[in-house]
C-alpha cells in the first residue's frame, strides 16, 4: 500500500490536539509537537509521529506526567541538574537545553544533566537549538537496555545516541546524530516490515552468536555496539554507549544500564530502580568563548567545503557531511509533506478515535 | 629475539636526559617524561619511548620548540584557548589540562582548546589527571591525516582519539581511550613487524577497495573510521573523528583535516596551513557541580560492578570495563619492568650515542 502524505501543518495540528487531550499545558504541548515532528521532517521516521501512541500509552500507565514541574535541583556557574518530574522527554529536553544555553551565555559553556525524564525524540533537534546562538550544541540520552556490550550476552545499555551540532557560515551546519550501536533499532524495524535479513554485525542471538534475523531481540538477542565485533572495535562502541549512560544518568541521578525503564508501556520498569526515570545530558559552548565566531565559521565553511570536495570511490558521487541527508529530507518534506506508512496511519486513526480528534 | 626488559626508573632516567639534551627546562622535561612513559606503562607501546627518537627528529627539523612559552590567548569563566608555542604535546597537554581543572574548580567545568602543539602521547593520561580532583576528565587530539571518511579515497582525518576518565569509589576508575578508527595505526605496525595480514575493514586501498595488507598506507591507502563500512556504521566513526578534529583545531585555531602536519619529520607540513600546529581539546567536570561526589562514586561502583558481573559468551570469561587492560598492564609493568622490542632498543641506543647518554 502506498504511503499517505500529510503536510507538516496537518500533523502538527493533530499531535498538538493529542498532547492537549492528555493534559499538557499549551506551551509544553507546543514544545512536544516541535520536538516530535522534527524527527519526521528529518527523515527519522521511527522517532516521530510513529511514537505518538507510545507516549500516550506511557501517560495512560501513569509513567508520564503531562503537567511536570521541570526544575533545577543543583547548579554551578556552568552546570545544572534538572529534575524532569516524569514529564515527556520531548518537553523536558528543550527546557534543559535552554538552561545550558543560558549558562553558556554567562560562563562560556553550559552543561545540564537531567533525571526523571522520558524518551526525548531525536537528539539532533535539541543539539541544534544552540546553533542560532552561535553556540555548539550537544545532546545525549540513555534508553531502554537493548544492547549487549562486547562479550556480554546480557542487554545492559540502550542505543544511547550522541548529537553534536556545529554552526558554519555560508555552509549548512555540521549536525552529527547517531546511535552508538552499529545500527539503530529503527533500521531493524524497517527490515522486519520488509521481511528482509539484517547484515551480520548488527545483532546477536541470546547466546551471543551472530544473527541476521531482525526479530532476534524478541527472542532474547541484542543489538551490538558500533564496531560489530571486538576485532573491528565494538569495545569502542561500548565505550561510547557507556559514556552516554554515565553522563546522562550517573551524573544526574537517573536510572542507568539495565535499570533504565523500557519505552514500551507493556513492560514494567525494574522493581529495584537505582535512580529516577531516564537521563539525558546536554551541552552548549559559546563559540566566542574560544575565538571570534566569524573566524570560527569561516574555518568551518572551509572544513566542510574541503571534505565535501573529497575524491570518492567510484560508486559514490559525494562524501556525505554529517547532517546533509537529514537537511535534504527536511527541505523536501516541509515543501511536499511527510509520508506515513499504513501502520502509522492506522495507529494515528486509532488515537484520533480515542480522543475524538479528526485525523 | 626476546624483548629487553627495563625498569620504569631506567627508562624515565634515559628519557629525562634526552629531553634535557634537546633543551627542555627541568620542569617541562619532567612533564614530558611522565606523559611519555605512561604509554609504555599502560601497554600502548606505540606511543611511548618508541616515539622518543621521532620527537627528537621533529626538534632537529625545528618543528618542535623545546622552550615553549605556553600561554592562554583567550578565555571565559569555563573556557580557554592555549597557544602551545610549538612545544612538545607531551608538555603542552598537561599544562592545558591543569587550566581546565583550575577553571572547573571555580566554574564547575573547564574546557580548553589548544593550538600550535605537537603529538601529545596517549589521550588517557591527560584525561586521568582530573581523577584525583573528583572530576571527570576528557582529552582529544587531531593527528596526521591517515583516515579516509566513508566513501572518500582521500586521507582527510587522523586517528583522532577520545579519552574519558570517570572516578569511582572502591572500583578503579572508568577510563575509555580509543582511536576513532576501526583499528589504531599501532595495531598495523604490529602486523607489519609480524608479517601478518590485517582483518578486512581496517584499511582500504588507494581506490577505496578492501585490503588486508598492513602496508597499504605506504601505497596511498587509508585507515577506515570505526564501523568498517557504511552498512556497519563507518559514517558514525567519521562523525566521531570529525568532531574531534573540529573541537581540537577549528575551535582553537590549529590546522585541521588534511592540513594537519605529519608526525614524521621527513614529510614536510602542508605549504598552505590553515592554522598553527596540531590541536587538542580538554575538559574537566567537577562531579559535585552535578551531585555530591560520594553519591556519584557509589553509583559508579554499582555501575561498574553490574557490568563486570555480566553473563558473557562462552569463549570469554569476563566483560572488560574500559581501562581494565591498561590498568593491569600498569600494575604489572611498574613491578616487573617494561619490555622493549629490539627495534626500539636499537633506536634508543642510537639516541644514547647521539647525546652521549648511557643506555
Amino acid at each position: 500500500m502506498a504511503d499517505t502524505i500529510l503536510s507538516l501543518d496537518q500533523l502538527q495540528h493533530f499531535a498538538r490536539q493529542v498532547f492537549l487531550k492528555i493534559g499538557c499545558p499549551q506551551d509544553q504541548a507546543e514544545l512536544a509537537v516541535t520536538s516530535l515532528l522534527r524527527a519526521d521532517l528529518r527523515g527519522i521516521d521511527s522517532h516521530g509521529v510513529a511514537r505518538l501512541s507510545g507516549y500516550v500509552r506511557l501517560w495512560e500507565a501513569k509513567r508520564v506526567n503531562s503537567k511536570p514541574n521541570i526544575r533545577i535541583v543543583h547548579e554551578s556557574p556552568s552546570t545544572a541538574v534538572v529534575d524532569g518530574d516524569a514529564g515527556l522527554g520531548l518537553v523536558v529536553a528543550p527546557n534543559a537545553m535552554e538552561i545550558a544555553i543560558a549558562k553558556a551565555k554567562v560562563a562560556g559553556t553550559g552543561w545540564v544533566a537531567v533525571k526523571n525524564s522520558n524518551h526525548f525524540g531525536i537528539a539532533g533537534h535539541h543539539a541544534m537549538m544552540a546553533l542560532p546562538h552561535d553556540m555548539i550544541g550537544m545532546a545525549m540520552t540513555n534508553a531502554s537496555p537493548l544492547v549487549a556490550p562486547t562479550f556480554s550476552v546480557e542487554r545492559l545499555l540502550g542505543t544511547n545516541p550522541i548529537a553534536v551540532a556545529i554552526p558554519a557560515d555560508k555552509q549548512p551546519p555540521f549536525v552529527a546524530d547517531f546511535a552508538t550501536t552499529t545500527a539503530a533499532n529503527g533500521k531493524l524495524e524497517i527490515l522486519q516490515r520488509k521481511e528482509k535479513e539484517a547484515p551480520l554485525g548488527w545483532i546477536q542471538k541470546k547466546d551471543g552468536s551472530a544473527s541476521s534475523n531482525p526479530n532476534e531481540l524478541k527472542d532474547g538477542g541484542a543489538l551490538i555496539p558500533l564496531g560489530s565485533d571486538r576485532e573491528h572495535g565494538s569495545h569502542k562502541g561500548f565505550c561510547l554507549g557507556a559514556w552516554v549512560d554515565i553522563f546522562s544518568a550517573v551524573l544526574s541521578g537517573a536510572n542507568y544500564g539495565p535499570w533504565v525503564p523500557p519505552f514500551v508501556s507493556f513492560l514494567a520498569p525494574p522493581a529495584d530502580p537505582v535512580g529516577e526515570g531516564i537521563g539525558h545530558f546536554f551541552g552548549a559552548m559559546r563559540i566566542d568563548a574560544f575565538r571570534p565566531a566569524s573566524e570560527f565559521k569561516y574555518h568551518m565553511d572551509n572544513w566542510i567545503a574541503r571534505f565535501r570536495a573529497a575524491k570518492t570511490i567510484e560508486s559514490e558521487a559525494r562524501l556525505i557531511i554529517p547532517g546533509d541527508p537529514e537537511r535534504e529530507f527536511e527541505e523536501e518534506r516541509r515543501k511536499n509533506g511527510i509520508p506515513l506508512n499504513e501502520k502509522v496511519v492506522a495507529d494515528l486513526q486509532e488515537l484520533g478515535k480515542k480522543f475524538a480528534i479528526e485525523f
